[in-house]
């Protein structure tokens, strides 16, 4: 998690601050709920909360000598709030703490996450209904195959962004788990009521047969999912990228007021914004890996997946909220250029509709092979510029007589080629599904 | 893939016969859909569907000509159903036919693997409620801390792997979807009525938003779970294979009747199935960031994917598949010593049971700090071979006088430390949720 | 390795034909070394070698009895070599067997890869030196920028080759270790000179300080060279993919005679060598990971290795060795289109060479500023399709005025933009680098 | 990299502050090397130099509106020298300057982490001098095999630690390239002489071939080399966690004076440096595959490169670095158990020595089956507990005709079984290769 890619949000949550105040709201919740089950004082927490200010610096100052966080946070807290703070943590394990707090950071960073997929489901929902009707060039393999519409483009980018906001409310479920079961979860010197209590306060369920850790499945399975969410937006940054291309320039990165390229070329607009987001994704790929290899640990728990956790936790949740943010400026602001989307659509002079002659004329009854002989000497010579596909189609006595003028203009009429786009755009669209 | 780690089953799922036959099934299905549209006449694919055998290694021979293994398919279908083939994969694409038929493969390769899944969590089901009673001491970083139940040990794995088994159910469900929809999935020359059918009839949902192929998401998701299911495996095989260290052999694995050591001597049984299965787990984890690459294709498709899928769909299904059996076995027929159990439970002479002490020296009114120099200093000569833990600290007049003889007993009591094992086992063993 | 994407050569190097005759290759090896140290019999391993024909089949039944393939392996040897059979083997322990026979494996898979690289290096070198007079607009972000030489960018792929080479060879070097020590690598039934003169026969090097295994840093090593190579022909590979797309068309894959596209559209000649070279990079980049988690094993060794090896020593080598043989055809026959080049470079209406007349006006001693002015407003008239940029900046009295025609012209001297080329091509296609 | 896992001399490294500062580094020495060309008045740079005293946090306020780092670094410059300063940067690109300061950042990462390979090195070479002498048990899958040398654990380690030094010699080697050649690597508004003067200065070699940055390969390559480093510290500390496990206990981590365990008890000593090395060596490992997917940029580059480095290279670089400070710490400090090493030696009652007594019978003439049965059964007693397996040995008259007395005492002969360790250690530790 660098400034330069996390939000003011991300870095609050993953901040000292934030993670010690995690911390004590564990420790005042599993206090509450001895309180509750009569093993602590009544009011012991509720004296304890408004005394206590957190100091990080203090804390890890304590930490040098007592080598062990958790300790040292808790001497702080009874630094500041005196003797009932001494009924803190009682026959509880520091992983009580640490692991419970971590699910609350993490449930506060997919929360953040959940928004941002939020925000760039609605603008690419919105870009897809404004060019439903746009036509452009579909390519495969870089080729130029059949037209489709650029709102379906979106839709498509919007569908994948709404499968993985799926995955992420699963995973968020996943991951809000906590223990308050000891040292090694067998509730050896607690009672499962004081778990239930504790994390019913924090809004977390308890881990079913934890060890001295909530299993790190939980963790994988979010990095995951985050990884699988910043492919789909590797998908969308790379189509930007490939359309902002000079040759092609069917759409560009929204350029700041005032912003130069970066030289005196007017055209040296780069999609920088887009190449940033591919490389992000990347890092946030590499976060899984990881990830995965913590999830074998040592019988009750070793602590090898600690120090991985403190760093691809918040680079890859801030990193990913970073990206939805950016893609989301990006896929509001992107600038469509209609006239070059028309002029690349032309570019093969209709030679894109060439299997729709082919299946017409089958349809009229020509042996599929005679009909591909009778297409592709026509394609040939449109591609070797001897004229326009259709032109030349027309002129061909065979093809026109086969097909008559009326089926043959229909092969090239783009609204009949695009007349299923609403219905597909229904499919995702749906007010029920957005 | 290898023979060495995969089963006949999935063999055969990803043989170059069941693949063509899966084309056949999409095929025929589409052709249905489209006779029922009354595009296609009514029974060409029940004329078409006796007459055809196929032939893998024909296919391949025309494929030396064409390039192109769907149409060398078509070629060798027609070759054999004459005439009425050539109603076959009207306005269709390849991708039409592959995408649908990976997902028919990618399913029933799942479904193997939720068997293997049902097999192992039943195994370890059975094991944690056989071994419910059986304490053993809970090691975190390797080191003894507090005395858990073995069959707590075997629930923890049997609900990891219920996680992994609702998990790939969901990745099941997101990757059978097939799209019978052309070039560029704008149903160009087809009707979505004609996808619906076929999809309908080899069970199959049709992809909202395709573009010529099924958007790679839904496949990396499922390389995903099965990576975590992996890791599932690792964690449990990387417990057995510190059980049968020769300082610890709490447990062993199965051995054959008549399989020698590998040498004269006979303490010499390696745990090789559990090594085996902790490399697997790396086999499998690797396909993770391939699939995860094979997302971001270029605008409506580029080819990319297709080697890497060729590749990590049969190695990651097989290879888990096969961890899944072999982990089963392993589960069922793991022997146990409880005798070396008992053993290392008392290796540090009661020394696990200090923090209970501890507590008991706290509730007694004893302040902390005081209790920890009470406790210690008779740790330290238990550690130092001086005498049993329990027995010095009976010496121990201050810690007697603070506590009394029974109090102090119940601090050694494993049925009281052990006393919540059987609520959290109901927690995951409860019918329904096993 | 899969028949689709694996040479024969590789095929053969990973039969297990060639993994048994390995095996036998460093038995002999080893019994002539016992027999030079007076150990065996002289003539053992002579007597030994015209007898054994080994089938695969038969060892593999007798594993199915012995479940451990060396001793099936042994008794398979000594099924036909009879009694001298007996010597072999004497002290060693498998993996002595194993290890030193999967370096000669490995070698001879890297030798393959290392002809393979210096094909494909001799077709690039060749495209470099036809191709250094060929201008064609370089691009950065996808946008073009300033002119550069076709020439150079085969020269760039060449030294990116020639750096592979290079760690290739020193890979190579780092995996040709073998051991005969014994089952923990102290030559306790040994001695240092049999395995000096075992392997000094097989062309290998004795590994210092052996476990039980050769350490695996030095596999992971080579996967690490065979990723990095891999990586480089993607970069060939995407470069390719760029230039063939529909708008760009700068260059096109070779295409067989008669070879169709895949519709009847004569500019559907996809990319796809180039795709699936970008997909295969994927596998091979996949298998350093696990390579990597091969190294730390337990003590002595653990056989956590053993499976991982088995499956990505193949997949690696014989995938790279594909892509070489794939993209040296892809070199060699790649289609260039100086027309489309030319057209391409002029775009912009030389917009690309703005920095020149910027830089000529500042030494012309306008100020930065000021200069940046007068080129922006022609640049940004040039743009808005008003007229060429030189033309434009010819009628800009400012401009004329400071620098005159000569000078102007000289900013738009595609001649003296390259005129460095040459001496970059010799940095790196001198003979002796070469 | 996080100040938890990083040294202060990584982290000055990677501060804004010296990037900047490299950054003139470059701009002056490219600035020299102009003025040696006759390009820029002579005493340019030195004017400059002393006039500069770089704020990154103004440099920043500039980028807010530049929204370009290298023109805002360019513009705080002039800022401070004033007019001189405009000479800066003439006719390079940004990356001219980026890439070549990246490279001398790299290369002083590089520089301490050889430092820190030598100090460990050193470390356990002299641990390995310390205990060549004493024996310890080999184990094979975590299972005892036959008896090594402590000694000889350390070399092995410490001779993989070697090659990684070599290898992050050459890795060094491989980076330390620049370019100051332009937009495009054509040296279109520059000289190559300028670029040769200027990289002498700073001690790096030109890129042969640049595109508009130097190739990525370089980068992968050291990344591959870092993680490969990690993976050799990994194995020291998965060694060292198992050695310090209850059960084991042949060694522990060392303790700070005054450190206390985790709770009470006094064996409660975690192996936690060593834990926390195994899961940074994942974090350095999973830089690799992002460096990997660096290296394919689009033509003559895109950015996407940019936000993977500047997360990785100071995670990779700082979190090695770290680990080797640790290890070296570690391996200084280790305590080893004498006592403890040898009664796990003895725990088997000699049964590690039943492979010397087998070849001893075969040597004196029986064969190998029947000495087989001779040594088992022997075994089989000593594992049931009836007495030591040499005792029984000796017992039994079979064994004791065919050997007598002497050739069977010498089969358990500890010096005899290690008498080659000598010669290893020599193999790695002889002066020249230290």
């Amino acid at each position: 998690m660098i400034p330069r890619y996390s939000r003011p949000a991300l870095q609050r949550i993953w901040s000292a601050e934030h993670r010690y105040a995690s911390w004590l709201r564990v420790e005042l919740a599993a206090c509450e709920a001895m309180e509750e089950a009569g093993i602590v004082p009544a009011g012991t927490a509720a004296s304890i909360a408004p005394r206590v200010k957190l100091r990080p610096g203090r804390i890890e100052e304590i930490e040098e000598t007592t080598r062990h966080d958790v300790i040292a946070f808790l001497t702080h807290v009874e630094e500041q709030a005196g003797p009932p703070a001494r009924w803190l943590h009682r026959g509880m394990t520091s992983s009580d703490v640490l692991d419970t707090a971590f699910a609350l950071q993490l449930t506060e960073a997919v929360d953040e996450i959940l928004r941002g997929i939020d925000a760039l489901c609605s603008a690419l929902r919105e870009r897809a209904i404004e060019h439903r009707g746009t036509a452009i060039i579909g390519r495969t393999h870089g080729i130029h195959a059949e037209p489709t519409s650029l709102g379906l483009v979106f839709a498509g980018l919007y569908a994948a962004l709404g499968r993985d906001r799926a995955r992420l409310a699963l995973a968020r479920t996943g991951i809000a788990y906590g223990k308050i079961s000891g040292a090694v979860g067998t509730f050896a010197h607690l009672d499962p009521a004081i778990e239930r209590g504790a994390l019913r306060r924090l809004g977390l369920e308890p881990e079913p047969v934890a060890t001295q850790v909530v299993p790190r499945d939980r963790h994988a399975q979010l990095l995951c999912v985050l990884a699988l969410t910043a492919a789909s937006i590797e998908r969308f940054a790379l189509t930007v990228r490939h359309w902002q291309r000079t040759e092609v320039l069917e759409a560009e990165e929204p350029f700041e007021k005032g912003q130069k390229g970066s030289s005196a070329m007017p055209h040296k607009r780069n999609p920088i914004l887009s190449e940033n987001l591919c490389g992000l994704a990347r890092i946030v790929r590499a976060a899984v890996a990881p990830a995965l290899e913590d999830v074998a640990l040592w019988h009750e728990r070793d602590i090898s997946h600690s120090s991985v956790e403190r760093m691809i936790a918040p680079d890859a949740t801030a990193t990913l909220d970073f990206m939805l943010a950016r893609a989301c400026k990006l896929a509001q602001g992107l600038v469509v250029y209609p006239e070059n989307i028309q002029r690349n659509l032309e570019l093969t002079g209709g030679l894109v509709f060439s299997e729709g002659v082919l299946l017409a004329l089958v349809d009229a009854g020509i042996g599929r092979q005679e009909a591909y002989v009778m297409v592709q000497r026509n394609a040939m010579r449109a591609w070797a510029g001897e004229g326009g596909f259709q032109e030349l189609l027309e002129k061909d006595q065979e093809v026109i007589g086969a097909l008559g003028a009326e089926k043959l203009r229909r092969c090239f009429d783009l609204g009949l080629a695009l007349r299923h786009v609403d219905a597909i755009l229904e499919r995702v669209l749906s007010p029920e599904e957005a």
